[in-house]
């Protein structure tokens, strides 16, 4: 990809003398950032722009082109396509649009794109987008004019499905003073995507952070897989978060949605940033411009008490702890200023000494204190004073900062012209308040810690049923089109390891009868079908039978019921009876962009109403499966908060059976464990239900 | 209050020719803003200050001062006031810090200002703040030098605890030309408080908005009745949220938290508007100056699409309605403009048109549509570009609100500069994205709705327990310094008229063995103590008791654990056992600073970890109890999501029933029913088991 970004001989098509032309501004943008290679114009109508013959032709083109960047009328990019092709042109940004998030001739004109550029080894940037920037070389795109004052060199790398969230994005960084290095528009993705761009500018020396701002995932497990191993922060901010919005995003990119709880899910687990709206990017940009936080412990300097008060809230919010400053501290203080002694609490308020040395070498004896991991300093200023004074203040945190490697977030109120002048005039990211720069630091943070913490790798104890066996009954089901009967579905649960409440599937009712006696009343009745029937579905089993007549009773209610509804069944399903135990669900489906997706919860009638669930992309690590049980709002419960301490080593090895399984047998769509009884402490656990998909089109 | 905001003779104490004298520049603004008024000042050095003489003592001020503003040393400020008293003053304003926020003896002053205050029927401003501000008659008291241009005059009343917070608002606001009408810093709110300010801004008529800056809440049943009653908005920033915030807040201004969730359902109950930072707070006062939002019909406009997409999902997460443009509406705009079709979808992407001119057009098309309650307007612009032609659109957006009394949220991105400028020049409030701009639709659209509902009154039912026997009870218990007997609770339950599962105290075997043939197995067991046992404390205790020998086995142990323990019992509690039904919990506790507060959740051993509860200041009127049902998040269940419907009038019942005991019954300051049963439809329900407490001191 460094071809794409370091060209050095580019052709523009689709420029014309014209007023409206646009293709025109793309060379412009070009001269005024000072692109160093050569630039070739093509369009139609010839003449003369910026002084050179515009190229009537693509074959008019001298060999050795190794970009081309189209904005004609969709209806015309294919053909030009080949052209580049047969030109040995081999990147090609298409800028048009008219495509695929246009109308059914576009998606068709889209197909023959694609594969025009395949036919020649073309890697394609779009369609309906603004092309690449590189800051390095002023390799700038995009069909509009841009001032070399709205486009800031810095090391920021920004890859967009939406081209006025790049100038949204590169415009209020700019006014931190906080530049780019590489920006790609990366319109319908028809070819290279947010894999692809991601990959390049993880490695690329010029980048150290980079921002996805993304209407739709391509492959969420690529991604995944891609930002796991960044050593770079990556932020992403994933629009399109809900089904009506969906519709809209097709008309603009022809992005489609995921489930976003997956999505959200999919990030964190990668280690990816996610933030909701531009300030939330900028925030994090920001503090990852800064040394990271390395624990918790904050020191807060306000020059306004109030301020001080809101910014503890939002610490305590964020978990963060108010370092105790020491008596060592407070000593050195004293020597340092005499007169002016301070109390060393924190947050220490400084309100009431208007002197911006001091502030400096306060916040310096604070961040030599070995125990502070940061400082938040709340600065304050009335409108259009102390302009400068401030920009010596930031001035002074950054080589603070850089001195102690510890992160100072300074947040500064004021009239925002003034904060407006002041951060664009400053070489440090300045927050505004401190519901701004808490969350960041807690970011960078959560970062740092997830980056001492390795991946554990596990080891799945083989699984007790062959895998010849399993896939035999899925292959049974899938091409009979049917979903596992209950007594299959069991089967495979047992087969992974995770024990079942035992259970024998009688014919008829001497044999129940029998078997009743051999398993033990209580028992359980239900009918074993491959149809899904719903848990609520109180017709389909009868609980807590007590004896041999409850049993027959049932026996002969759940056959004529059976019979009425036509179902499917392999007879009746006979199951000892689990009063006792937390209620879990233990889940997994294959997720159309981030396949296995494993799903851990509460059970009981209204607990999954409280949506209590933790997700996870599989396949699942050890840790992933600790973090999954941890996060669930229930989790104390388990662990003993309400009197009884439950068998989480059990919990866990289920879980990671599931994610095995998963991993291991692609033909299941969808398995849940529901309910699985989960015991007491050494006790175990056992699945007490069980269904599972093989087809896709189930519904599932 | 008039007097304090409009006084005809000020007199400032503390004044010195020196020059790091405060009291100086309380003058100096006062002379910078025209204040109209006669001006005297005092100080124990005398000489002359702005070519005055400053008086050597209070008794040389002539007769007639309204009003003083204080800022000397704590310790003189009660012989100062007293001074003051005895020339007549009526309105101090103290400035001082070193009060009861800072020191013991700080505490004692404090007294000692109040007792002379109240001695001479002074009413005080403060201590500890900075006074306040009347951009009417340029009435400006802080003691630091304010410049005409960060004071905008205009229609926003601010009431704060934090100086500091009041200047980074007044210069947020001022940045987006939107002016204070009334300010006050109220310090440590020793004399005069919240409820005293908002009650007089509320009746201000140059005042139409109100914003509170709160560290602790004075009164809140009060501040509660205050504000239920206004017909201005009123924004809350409560701050000061965690126990450790609190310690710090406690330093600042003496405050002291308030439980953040009582203090959360209390704002919102009196239909105040609660913002967390100050963007929020900004957000809100612009949304509050342009028409009301008046349902969820919104149309997106927007210059990018995809800054559309980021919209729709936050109008989706507000529960906006994205309203469907109509067939007329796409007639009618392609009449007015012919050649520029634009396709009639909601968001309109008009991103193609560089016409400022079509855009005010289309979107005065589009407020004509009758269904269409307001309209989002996402602008962006390159920076430093356009900046004319966005002030102008904001302009022509302001005409347009007026004309349709719709509102048009102006989002409006670029680089912070130019921003901060555009903002500046124009009258019209702008928001930045949309995540400014759509929670403040919502709030608009909620504050709009909730004033369209009246109050409804709600009729009690006489309690069945007459009210002496009932206070009977009570005494008894509070004279012997202990909590109820369970038998009386289940007694005061019964006596609401709300029906408790079959009970019988015994005291021995035989008189057990033959009421439980009366109530009917099976049967619960239960020490009737007064003692408040925890639930879990299984020991006390013995459930699904079911024939007489089990009965007697569990008296047994029950009554020799109570021995034991030496637990206060008045024998054992025999209940019918009550399997079945939703388990619920409804409480309420008295509050220190709102009175009664009820409480309605989720029962059962996890729920309570989900913390699905809803919580309400009483007396509560039946729309309350509805919506307190409505409120949890497992409402749907209760509703039939699970096939069975329960008995919502019983529930609501039961709340109005508690909600009035705690009115009426000042001496319970805790009661729970936990649990109480609900049945399905029809069949009511059953409190099985309660707690009263009756004295403060009890840690409930």
């Amino acid at each position: 990809m460094r071809e794409l970004f370091y060209p050095e001989r580019v052709a523009v098509i689709g420029v014309s003398q014209r007023k409206e032309n646009l293709g025109r501004n793309i060379v412009e943008n070009l001269f005024r950032f000072r692109f160093p290679g050569e630039v070739f114009t093509v369009g139609r109508r010839g003449g003369v722009v910026f002084g050179r013959r515009v190229l009537n032709s693509i074959e008019e083109l001298p060999e050795g082109v190794d970009l081309a960047i189209v904005l004609t009328p969709a209806a015309t990019v294919p053909s030009i396509v080949d052209g580049c092709g047969r030109k040995g042109i081999r990147w090609v940004i298409v800028e048009s649009g008219g495509f695929g998030e246009y109308s059914e001739e576009g998606r068709r004109l889209q197909e023959e794109l694609l594969r025009t550029a395949r036919k020649w080894g073309i890697r394609l940037v779009g369609p309906n987008g603004i092309g690449v920037i590189n800051m390095e070389n002023g390799l700038v795109t995009p069909f509009f004019p841009l001032s070399d004052q709205a486009l800031k060199k810095g090391r920021v790398g920004i890859i967009s499905q939406s081209g006025g969230a790049i100038f949204a994005l590169i415009n209020l960084l700019a006014s931190s003073n906080i530049g780019v290095s590489k920006v790609v528009s990366m319109g319908n993705k028809l070819d290279l995507n947010e894999i692809d761009y991601l990959s390049y500018l993880l490695e690329d020396e010029g980048t150290d952070i980079v921002v996805l701002y993304l209407e739709s995932i391509a492959d969420g497990r690529g991604l995944m897989e891609v930002a796991r191993r960044a050593e770079k922060p990556v932020i992403v901010q994933k629009v399109n978060i809900y089904p009506s919005t969906s519709q809209i995003a097709k008309f603009h990119t022809a992005a489609l949605a995921t489930d976003d709880r997956v999505v959200e899910a999919a990030l964190k687990q990668a280690g990816v940033i996610r933030a909701h709206d531009f300030r939330e990017v900028v925030n994090l940009v920001k503090v990852f411009s800064i040394p990271p936080m390395r624990g918790n412990n904050l020191v807060i300097i306000s020059r306004t008490g109030g301020l001080a008060v809101a910014a503890a809230d939002f610490a305590a919010e964020r978990g963060f702890r108010l370092y105790p400053l020491s008596e060592a501290f407070l000593n050195r203080v004293q020597q340092a200023f005499r007169a002016k002694v301070i109390s060393p609490t924190n947050p220490l308020d400084v309100g009431d000494l208007f002197d911006f040395d001091f502030y400096t070498q306060i916040t310096e004896e604070v961040l030599k204190e070995e125990g502070v991991d940061g400082v938040l300093f709340q600065h304050a200023a009335a409108p259009g004073l102390e302009t400068e004074e401030s920009i010596k203040l930031g001035q002074a945190f950054k080589r603070l900062a850089d001195k102690y490697r510890k992160p100072i977030a300074l947040c500064f109120l004021s009239d925002e012209q003034s904060m407006a002048f002041v951060k664009k005039s400053l070489d440090y990211p300045m927050f505004i308040e401190p519901g701004d720069a808490l969350p960041a630091l807690a970011a960078s943070r959560d970062r740092y810690r997830r980056s001492r913490t390795r991946q554990t790798e596990s080891n799945f104890p083989s699984f007790p049923l062959d895998k010849e066996e399993l896939f035999g009954i899925l292959e049974e089901a899938r091409s009979a089109n049917r979903s596992l009967f209950l007594h299959e579905a069991l089967g495979i649960v047992e087969g992974m390891g995770i024990k079942v409440a035992p259970y024998f599937v009688a014919k008829d009712l001497e044999e129940a009868a029998a078997k009743a006696e051999e398993l033990g009343y209580p028992l359980v009745l239900k009918i074993d079908s491959s149809c899904l029937l719903h848990k609520t579905d109180t017709a389909a089993l009868v609980l807590e039978i007590r004896d041999e007549e409850e049993l027959r009773e049932a026996f002969v209610r759940l056959v004529q019921w059976a019979k009425q509804q036509d179902l499917p069944t392999a007879g009746i399903l006979i199951q000892r009876w689990v009063p006792e135990g937390m209620e879990m669900i233990l889940g997994a489906r294959v997720d159309r962009d981030f396949g296995p997706v494993i799903m851990l919860g509460f059970g009981g009638i209204y607990a999954e109403f409280f949506e209590d669930i933790a997700l996870r992309i599989g396949p699942l690590c050890e840790r992933d499966a600790e973090e999954m049980i941890g996060e669930l709002k229930g989790a104390r419960i388990l662990e003993g908060a309400r009197g009884k301490v439950y068998d989480l080593p059990f919990l866990k090895d289920a879980v990671l059976r599931l994610s095995h399984l998963m991993a291991c047998v692609p033909q299941i769509k969808g398995i849940d464990l529901n309910p699985i009884m989960l015991f007491t402490e050494g006790e175990g656990g056992m699945a007490v239900d069980a269904r599972v998909v093989v087809d896709d089109a189930s519904g599932y």
